[in-house]
């Protein structure tokens, strides 16, 4: 029987579960794999704050070198979350040779190569299942189970919060500001929802898959962002009349030309397998050159699902680290420039208000047709768009310089775009 | 830098194709695992016949001990396929302390008891994410992600042959005998596709699964199994008004009272998950006390898919050999006898022909009701039904013992019985 020793950063609904779980499973744990789990130190920041009673009083202190420092810990489970100090206390950790695992998907996606640097440098493993997706655990599907593959493309939903919000939307045909305030009431949203209806959320999360997935570091930065705010009770009804869903998007490619990495509302095929998403649940759907199309479907948040993944991973690391053998994970980290790509090519869903009755409609497909890019469906409520009539149009796969330009160029004085989404492919 | 001997059991399809894909790996193993994997033999029935250049010739054997006896081997792939002999080989390497990678459904799911205990024996691990799910990775997410999950519940597309009869079916709304025709020429159904069409894939499948998410070994003679062959137009069509799929699904449950397993044909409601695996995709679904419901979906089949499966699991257990650490996989079974429920709950499919014309619906429902089954949804065609006019009841969940009953007792001469089946609850 060996003893390891397993220090905490935080105490608070995380860092509680975590503690909760291990003591549930430490019988388990022995019994399998003649280990013996110990949580010697937990960091927090007051220590008259009321704990539950799973949580030992005597192993609090608001001393973060007990935890850091102590030679004898050997695995770090952070749980403050935040960007700062959370990022610089897994490097300290790290590369003092203690193993981490954290749910932290800001300090991840913003100190992605520190944090694999630190990693390098103390020899020591950073695990982090809980940080995207809740209970999938696609953060090891992608690192012990598609090391066969080349991935080229990955779909996700991955912000339980837009998800919900979109899903009640189409169901019940409410409008964004109604649902808003009822998910506050419920607590599925926070009082300040920017983080997820602005795509933040699902843009850190996208980084740190599509790192993962295509072995190549994608910067935050380099992902374009639209939230869904702007999503209409019209846009979710027309969707819905040509066969689809709205869904919060994360979309990121890689091919020899580079990568290309966007958080968008789209336009999902019904008949798609991300259309059946729905609630708070999240799904990655993924490409690769061996597997084909692969999805993972789950409860993407929550302290259960996200105390349960931690749990997996502080096991899975004890175990690879038990008898000192060569981390898996820091040496599939393989870094490298890679260019991103100018251009995108996708089918366009395109709003349009007729601001005068006569002439719109050729107005608007000749232009498009000047920027080369067809039409593939029309909805327009009477056989000629009347004044403020709502025009929708789908567009064929085109190029996205050509159908904003094309959009640029209608006249203001004829049409107003109310809206423009992109489509997700559906050829399965 | 540390030499890695393997052996191969068969040379097809899927040999020559694990052959392949180490060939082309080799490269990225050296240099991520400083591990050097090499191929010493391949076992084979003829050594005149033609072999992909990549099969280097010098490697086969007819002698099976050049693989199973060679104490340099520590590694055995077993590309044979069916129970005998590679159960009793594979069994044979595992006693000898040999680490074996396998597909084969039915050897493991005939023969797992005895497999488990060779591997503990020789303390060897034996791997087989390839036996389900093709490039699905769900036996490596039962075993190393879901640790912290009781499994409760799985549902499971995972005969792709099926599903793509089914789907046609649907979509084309093509009748069973015509689809299988054109599946056949295309190579998608065998020339005798009853290990497909009756389920029997299926429940090979189902007992490998529920054995390793329950933790209790599931017998392939405790599952109850009715193929998909019986499924009419009409019952398609049926299903789709009534906002249901036709799937063949593999089911699993294991509560206190016990297990509950059947391979069937069942309604799935459309806005399931599930309803959106279309064609040859597979997919489980299951539920855990802690991760909630859960889903992977991806290629079922095909030999791209399968190699990459096995190729995951060579490198998994040498990296998690190569220091001769305790095995993972083998440690986690944990068996033990448990009661088999004797009577479940299920909604309700049943399709009745009218033989007369008055009477049929009172007669009906009274039988129903005197059994205690409620009428959820009811399908007549005419206000009162005329001879021979079909008429299709959806009940609410009830004891399928009393449904059997039920209509065991219908009176023959008033009404025919066309069709039963199960189906899947939707509440997500």
């Amino acid at each position: 029987m060996k003893t390891m020793y397993i220090g905490l950063l935080g105490c608070g609904n995380i860092g509680s579960g975590v503690a909760k779980l291990l003591g549930e499973m430490a019988g388990t744990i022995r019994e399998s794999y003649q280990i013996e789990p110990v949580i010697k130190s937990i960091l927090v920041r007051d220590l008259t704050k009321q704990r539950p009673e799973y949580v030992d009083p005597s192993l609090l202190t608001v001393d973060k070198d007990k935890v850091l420092r102590d030679p004898e810990i050997k695995y770090v489970v952070e749980c403050l979350g935040g960007e700062h100090p959370s990022a610089d206390w897994m490097c300290e950790a790290l590369r003092a040779g203690k193993h981490v695992v954290t749910a932290n998907k800001m300090a991840l996606a913003l100190h992605w190569r520190e944090l694999h640097e630190a990693s390098e440098a103390g020899h020591a493993t950073l695990y982090y299942e809980a940080a995207v997706g809740g209970a999938m655990p696609i953060i090891k599907i992608l690192h012990d189970s598609l090391q066969a593959n080349r991935i080229d493309r990955l779909t996700a939903i991955i912000n339980g919060t837009t998800n919900y919000l979109l899903t009640r939307m189409t169901d019940e045909g409410l409008d964004y500001q109604d649902v808003l305030k009822d998910a506050q009431a419920l607590g599925l949203a926070e009082p300040d929802p920017t983080a997820d209806v602005e795509g933040e959320d699902a843009m850190y999360k996208l980084s740190i898959l599509a790192s993962l997935a295509f072995h190549r570091h994608l910067p935050v930065s380099a992902i374009e962002r639209e939230g869904m705010t702007h999503v209409a009770q019209e846009d979710i009804r027309n969707a819905h009349e040509l066969g689809y869903r709205i869904k919060l998007l994360a979309h990121a490619t890689h091919t020899e030309e580079g990568m290309d990495a966007y958080v968008s509302p789209m336009l999902v095929p019904e008949n798609h397998p991300l259309s059946s998403v729905k609630g708070a649940f999240n799904a990655v759907f993924l490409h690769g050159h061996a597997c084909g199309d692969m999805m993972i479907y789950g409860r993407g948040a929550g302290s259960a699902p996200t105390a349960g993944a931690m749990m997996s991973d502080l096991i899975n690391v004890i175990l690879e680290t038990a008898n000192d053998h060569a981390s898996q994970v820091q040496a599939r980290e393989n870094d490298g420039c890679v260019p991103m790509i100018s251009d995108r090519t996708s089918a366009f869903y395109i709003r349009l208000s007729a601001q005068d009755a006569t002439g719109v409609l050729a107005h608007v497909a000749a232009s498009l047709s000047s920027h080369q890019i067809g039409v593939k469906a029309l909805l327009q409520p009477v056989e000629r768009a009347l004044e403020g009539a709502q025009i929708t149009i789908l567009t064929h796969p085109a190029s996205e310089k050509n159908v904003r330009a094309a959009i640029d160029a209608f006249d203001k004085r004829l049409v107003k775009v109310m809206n423009v989404l992109r489509v997700e492919a559906g050829e399965l």
